[in-house]
């Protein structure tokens, strides 16, 4: 279903970045902020949720987001860095993000966890593929399927099924949410170098970059055909 | 510990209660209902906090609170029952207690977060001494300290200590905080007979029921020294 990259070669996972490449410090940060962003963004669009089960599945998903938090300042503490002051630079970018895609229904609260959630799960799982396995193995187990957002899929395609009107909003809703993510994510790269650096010193540099965004629309659109939103 | 514990047989007790008084049920969804609760409320007052630091604390206790939640759904199901709709008679009784005691400022919140959840845990710890194991162990290991909200102890005593106007008023909504928990706990027991039922089947009985509220208010002197409030 997923369009999954191409299995590493051992060239691609042992790809000369060092592990103490200054650019993982970086993107542990940044994954970090942006589970706490979420977190806090989760509880807050749950308030338009209909009914307390519904409140609960999105506080279970922000639970989930804060156990990631805590598995990557415990990877950063190994590295010797105190992950507030280091993740405070990412706060603009991810803020940024949530501000410019405030659901205005519980409908679009749904589909923006769904796809936020997939669209930082390929974002930073393409990233892993470039790591050197001791770090993309916090990344992976990290962004791990928590199952969490599988929820949406049932109560999202049963709206759009019934309303042809609701299929074009989120349509269109899910769209921006993909604009606003890749432009905030282009924002992130132009002002982080080491995070930069850190994709372009592994195996397939700026072709993987280039393809990178590509890819990112193809699992999108892989998702809008489960969301019934295609 | 955890490793394969002995078919639950209702007459294996040492409590007098059975594993299948229906009370059981109740007391695991009350708690359940808490756990939401104490989730929403600690992400709405964290908005009061200074700084990232503080978000990230209470957000940290608020995603443990929901992971108790899991662990009193999973307990229930095995049961044979659906937590959301027998949660649902314990709202009025939590929403009440959080909406009378809603702090006013980042200290007051605090001190909520420390008292409120000692108070809960001294309240449902004293019920599992007298429950069958198997049933305790499940509500001595959703309550077990999870030493979150030790970061509450230091910001308290110093903001005490600066001030002797802070000591006074965080003394008086400490009681406040008391008297609001005493008041909501006489309701649920009030409404819920299969609860009383619960308590009162085992050992001790009625004179358990009077004491408590005694060594609750003691247990919540201790804690008002160690914020500096005594």
């Amino acid at each position: 279903m997923n369009s999954t990259p191409p299995a590493p070669s051992p060239e691609q996972t042992t790809s000369g970045v060092s592990t103490d490449h200054p650019g993982v410090n970086e993107l542990f940060a940044l994954l970090a902020y942006g589970e706490v962003a979420a977190f806090y963004r989760l509880t807050e669009e749950a308030r338009m949720a209909p009914n307390l089960r519904g409140r609960i599945n999105m506080a279970s998903m922000a639970a989930a987001e804060m156990n990631h938090y805590e598995m990557l300042r415990d990877a950063l503490e190994r590295r010797g860095v105190d992950v507030v002051p280091a993740m405070t630079k990412y706060a603009s970018a991810l803020e940024n993000y949530h501000r410019l895609t405030t659901p205005s229904t519980w409908l679009e609260a749904l589909v923006k966890t769904y796809v936020g959630d997939a669209l930082a799960a390929d974002f930073y799982l393409e990233i892993a593929d470039s790591l050197p396995d001791e770090i993309a193995d916090v990344v992976r187990s990290v962004l791990a399927e928590t199952g969490h957002s599988q929820f949406v899929v049932a109560e999202v395609q049963a709206a759009v099924t019934a309303s042809d009107k609701q299929r074009h909003r989120l349509a269109l809703w899910s769209r921006r949410l993909l604009g606003e993510a890749i432009t905030q994510a282009q924002y992130v790269l132009a002002d982080h170098d080491e995070l930069v650096d850190l994709v372009m010193s592994s195996g397939e540099g700026l072709t993987q970059m280039t393809e990178f965004f590509d890819r990112l629309q193809h699992t999108h659109s892989t998702r809008m055909h489960e969301l019934g939103l295609a």
